[in-house]
């Protein structure tokens, strides 16, 4: 990913600590937040200092090497941090395995983080083959490089459609309470690929227009049958997206298939402060009488889903059970 | 309306000159706007110091009454605000039509308010009678006694519910981009009837759960197929609440069906700048290079809508050519 024309990365480990670009404080500054224990990189998680699943499970293999020493008992603690996101289990059960086996912690983990970047490169390949040129496409969240560390899922597509030289128009939802879609227009900003962000109510209005030909969202994580769980107002715009007939695609890689879970209606949705909606870059937006309510995920049912979109493949919901 | 205990409205006359609650302060402080020319009355209606179609209305009959001595560029000033509101030309053609006929400019405004609020609580009474104990309702923007000088028109069936001692309970949008979902919070707070504000993102997410049974806006334009326009998102809410079995109803007055426009197709869609989204509470919360874009209404069809509860009684859209 560009950084003020710079290639970098979401987060990486150095000198014995996990470096993260400080996400809580994008778009507005550029700052580094240093974790040299596994409290500081579970609170990381936690405080969504780094956020999107791929960048957790790669926080967490880091936050397994800085607790290698006591690896069940950190593991404990990192699990704890971000119940949606499946590939925060996925990255610490790698870790005990690697670790049982005696392998490096630190080695193990910079496979693995590598690893989620080769996977969202070709995410990226993949899904380039759906974008035509001049194609307007609407993403919900950010699920970009910033979220997997490079390249991003949802986002990959774009990333290589506009190094092949498509001209593409990109509309990122805001994305209350959180407002991820600024994370969006700044990756799309420094990438210089043309895009503008909409208020999340304004989304269904330009598929309404037929301004939106696409849609591509990542994913928390998808089960068996296809049903995907993800950022909160996903399940809307999956919604409007088949009402107007357009397609609607999920980018997510393999390792956020959970095939032992058999339906949406088994995931555990996370409800999160009043802060969140109230309070926007140390603003206070609601006064303090507002009663708030604020699931942070949703599950979007399998049958509004066009195709996932793999490190391997493009797929159908049927093809997930051959994973 | 109750306004910290007392009974007050929205905006009134008084002394040559409009008093209007300046909504763009609300709901973080109680500030009196004072219009005593035409052009303060029409800065009043384009920056939205007053909102709400039928609240438009009485701020036109009453801008035209300080402009009465020269109706004709009064009017076609007026006319210029806000292009969305029906209520606006309906309003200043009545005042016109009373003009012609020398009728007292004040008497013939003061009437045309006291009968949008008679009409906004026969609306409430039409509309109390779909409400059972204990449901829960969703409504967007703020349709209530702000936006209509007392009563509201989506609000008033809640306050007529809730004098009748029927318990409910009311998800609140926000309503991005400009938060007129803290308008409606504040209008219940004072009204102290139970409610939460939800982010646009997770009405659906609520409605999938079956913790929505209704769902009731306003409108700025009912057009005489029964397509409506108003506040952006609102088509959004409607497609899901069609999508999830929940009965979807639209309040307004008489004054706001459209006759003469057949369908939503024909209505011009204002596009609002980007400090709407940019900034919330006087408070920056997007960069300068964020672009954006801000289409202010969306148009709903007529199919998503089971009702349109006016002052005289609910109807259905094939009523819509008999009134």
């Amino acid at each position: 990913m560009k950084i003020k024309g710079k290639e970098g990365r979401a987060l990486w480990f150095e000198k014995g600590a996990i470096k993260f670009i400080d996400q809580r404080k994008l778009p507005y500054k550029i700052e580094i937040f240093t974790a040299t224990n596994v409290d500081e990189c579970a609170f990381a998680i936690r405080d969504m200092v780094v956020r999107g699943a791929p960048a957790i499970g790669a926080a967490a293999v880091y936050g397994m090497v800085l607790g290698a020493n006591n690896f069940e008992k950190t593991a404990e603690i990192l699990r704890k941090t971000r119940p949606t996101a499946y590939d925060l289990f996925y990255a610490i059960d790698y870790m005990i395995d690697k670790i049982k086996k005696c392998e490096d912690p630190l080695d193990a983990a910079n496979n693995y983080v590598e690893d989620i970047i080769d996977r969202c490169h070709r995410i990226g390949l993949n899904g380039e083959k759906l974008i035509k040129n001049n194609m307007k496409i609407l993403t919900h969240c950010n699920a970009g490089a910033l979220a997997t560390v490079d390249w991003g899922t949802a986002l990959a597509p774009f990333y290589v459609a506009a190094k092949k030289g498509k001209k593409i128009f990109v509309f990122a939802d805001e994305t209350r309470p959180r407002c991820q879609g600024l994370l969006t227009d700044w990756e799309l900003e420094q990438a210089k690929i043309p895009h503008a962000v909409i208020a999340d109510n304004a989304a269904g209005f330009y598929m309404k227009q037929g301004e939106i030909d696409m849609v591509i969202t990542g994913a928390d994580r998808i089960t068996l049958n296809g049903d995907f769980a993800n950022k909160i107002g996903t399940y809307e715009k999956a919604v409007l997206a088949k009402e107007n007939g357009i397609p609607f695609y999920v980018a997510a890689p393999i390792s956020t298939f959970d095939k032992s879970i058999k339906s949406g209606d088994k995931i555990k949705i996370e409800e999160r402060g009043r802060e969140e909606l109230a309070v926007i870059n140390n603003c206070k937006i609601m006064p303090d009488y507002t009663k708030v309510r604020n699931p942070a995920f949703d599950v979007t049912p399998a049958k509004y889903v066009t195709g996932y979109i793999t490190e391997d493949k493009i797929m159908k919901k049927e093809e997930i059970k051959l994973i």
